[in-house]
């Protein structure tokens, strides 16, 4: 098969069907010959090795063999490459038979991003997935639509409150903060992702005593909360964990899904007896899109491939809070979770992570009203305390879909006028960016 | 709690127990404050968040909080930080209260690299676990001295076989590569990565197909093999896979356990109705390791936390193969494969990637004789044929232990002389190393 072999016309692959087609970056010496070395990637990621072997038919190549079907130089070089570039830089994309792994997600990474992950200076930068492979993967059970039915609540964005301190608390405690937040006009209570099922504070122990307070609450002032239980667990004992949440009473659950594995997470959501929406936290995915040479795109990990293992909500960085993020990430994700994709229902995003009352603008400009904003501290921490710190977020969130000013609000709300006190100045970034947005 | 209340002497937390010590690189702009900036992250990643908060008392903090417990400048300004530099560097110390996650990997990774993989220039350099910790894990069922007992081989460092090509052959391809592999000496063959359960070719199919090839050869001439099926598949169908496989007749599994999840492969190993041995398949790897400034070491990945979570042999890059990789990294996952520790039994490094007869000197060398030699075209694109190729790499591993030159084996050889010629020249670097180890 000779290199000329190897290539594809894009319309070609496209109309013959069934590939999934992977975009990378790869950075090379600069006189090393870059269509020989794409197609050597194509190779060692479907049928072959650094020689060939008998078995390696033609007939073989032909079925299962990934095509190369673009190779862009950044910025390209049409005559000579200048004796001053040490190293070139490329954008790539090959076609990969999606029948070689199958509509799963590990079989899929392990021939997209699995040994070409160590070979020097590549990062996964997109998936294109074939109808025939999305039709085996159900995808999120509830999405927005059914978050909104089951809270009762049509438009308008959503209130999420992470319980702090993050662990080291009994049920007890982290039942009087729930109860507060909720009281305070929280749509969705969840665990910190760094809580799971210590002694000190069980999982059952504190949905009985969590969702107890929620019955309660709701049948004083008949507002309705998800709890999502963090069933993060060895992988072979989280359905086991949801399960029994789920008889203790609980209502949807959280997992994290890249330290279990993102199948683990669409094991739940595809499971016919865990009828609760799924919520999917970010931890550990920096550990695979930090770096710009290596690894695979944020919004691969906390976008397409979340969706596809069915999470409802997703929890990411917030550009305006305590990570650092780039603005355009985290909008390439939220339309990743938001837009058309088949079947696929959409996600909620979740933006978390230094969220307080005054970044509220940006985050529904960014989104419009399909979007859950993430609050632990600034509900916790909140200076008249938590349900105040619901109440500010609350009044935030109506403050903007009424289109009203957060100045104008906290003039006559106390709790926001609080939040706004104490943090409008916290950061010089995120005040000018509320004070451009008002 | 002030900052000084934050930092724990190594003797007092040693001295305390059931703390695990997580150790880091960090890069921080050269103004910053380094105590205070180690302090925070020790809270976040712990009890805090970017606020106090009421219920995260005194007590919570001394029970659960993490110590910082080391900070060293790399190399260490002790009067005043030049004014030409822009960034500093750092290795530091976190000891976490391990009651926070109890032992099981996921919850550890959310904890020691979860959100603060997202948070600039840091990376995981070390986990150094407490007695009751490890307690909590079964490790290997088999380890060094089970897969030896199983072949019936004492001491000799033992070969694998990849079958080639990855994928794309019916099972009748596999079993005629198989056999061939087999009558060549090889002790274990596994599946590439890359096949799973196609369509194609049917994992059943294969070990059916595979097992009766084996039970021929072992009438015919008494030489025993271990077949490695691959199982990966979404976590939560892998038990399903391998119970599937072993009714089949299997007599081994290998999990791609990074994209499935490090955990599934836990489950697998401690399953008291699995008892074959796993191989645990490096890909995907290169997301967490590959960058200097994120993420987390390779012999974490590749080296602990597969021990910890069962492997019996784990397979990942040879430092004179196809992979960039550096000696040193390669030789501490060995270490830490293979040393002492605890309860825990040592697994055979495999190093695979362009393993081919001129390397065996050196990778043994390296490892003494137990190593798992992992060749794939080596063996099935040798001149000669698969069975001489087998042959080629036995007569290697035979030359080196019985303090025979490759050189004079080769004389005597024809399958050794044949690859001898074939690839001495192959690589330059590859050829003096093995001229200098003769």
């Amino acid at each position: 098969m000779s290199i000329l072999d190897m290539l594809a016309i894009p319309e070609q692959i496209e109309a013959e069907g069934g590939y999934v087609i992977a975009t990378y970056y790869l950075e090379t010496a600069a006189r090393s010959e870059i269509i020989q070395k794409v197609s050597a990637i194509a190779v060692e990621q479907t049928t072959g090795t650094w020689i060939p072997v008998p078995e390696e038919t033609p007939e073989v190549r032909e079925r299962h063999v990934a095509k190369v079907v673009g190779v862009y130089e950044v910025p390209g070089h049409e005559f000579e490459v200048p004796s001053s570039c040490d190293t070139r830089q490329f954008v790539f994309q090959l076609a990969f038979p999606a029948v070689n792994f199958g509509p799963q997600i590990p079989m899929l990474l392990s021939t997209v991003i699995g040994n070409i992950s160590m070979s020097g200076k590549l990062k996964l930068l997109d998936l294109k997935f074939p109808k025939e492979f999305l039709d085996g993967f159900k995808g999120p059970k509830f999405g927005v639509p059914g978050v909104r039915r089951l809270l009762g609540v049509e438009s308008r964005p959503l209130l999420n409150n992470m319980i702090k301190p993050c662990t080291g608390y009994p049920p007890e405690v982290g039942a009087k903060l729930f109860a507060q937040a909720v009281r305070g006009g929280v749509d969705i209570v969840k665990d910190d992702e760094l809580i799971a099922d210590p002694p000190f504070c069980p999982m059952v122990d504190r949905v009985k005593l969590y969702m107890e307070a929620a019955r309660q609450i709701y049948e004083e002032t008949g507002h309705k909360v998800l709890y999502t239980v963090n069933v993060t667990d060895r992988a072979d004992k989280v359905r086991d964990n949801a399960h029994r949440a789920i008889d203790a009473g609980v209502n949807a659950l959280m997992i994290n899904y890249l330290t279990v594995g993102i199948s683990a997470m669409q094991g739940l959501a595809e499971d016919p007896d865990i009828n609760v929406p799924i919520l999917a936290h970010l931890d550990f995915a920096g550990t695979m899109y930090e770096s710009p040479i290596s690894g695979m795109s944020s919004h691969l990990v906390l976008g397409k491939l979340a969706r596809l293992a069915g999470a409802d909500v997703v929890v990411y960085p917030s550009p305006y809070g305590k990570f650092p993020f780039l603005k355009e990430r985290y909008l390439q994700i939220g339309h990743h979770l938001l837009s058309k994709w088949q079947h696929l229902q959409p996600v909620f995003p979740m933006p978390g992570g230094g969220v307080m009352p005054n970044v509220v603008p940006a985050i529904i400009n960014d989104f419009g009203n399909d979007c859950i904003l993430g609050a632990g501290g600034a509900i916790h921490g909140h200076p008249m305390g938590p349900v105040a710190g619901g109440k500010a977020m609350r009044q935030a969130i109506d403050a903007v879909i009424n289109g009203v000013s957060l100045k104008a609000a906290a003039e006559q709300y106390p709790e926001l006028k609080a939040a706004v006190d104490a943090w409008g100045l916290m950061d010089e970034d995120e005040k000018s960016l509320f004070e451009i947005k008002q």
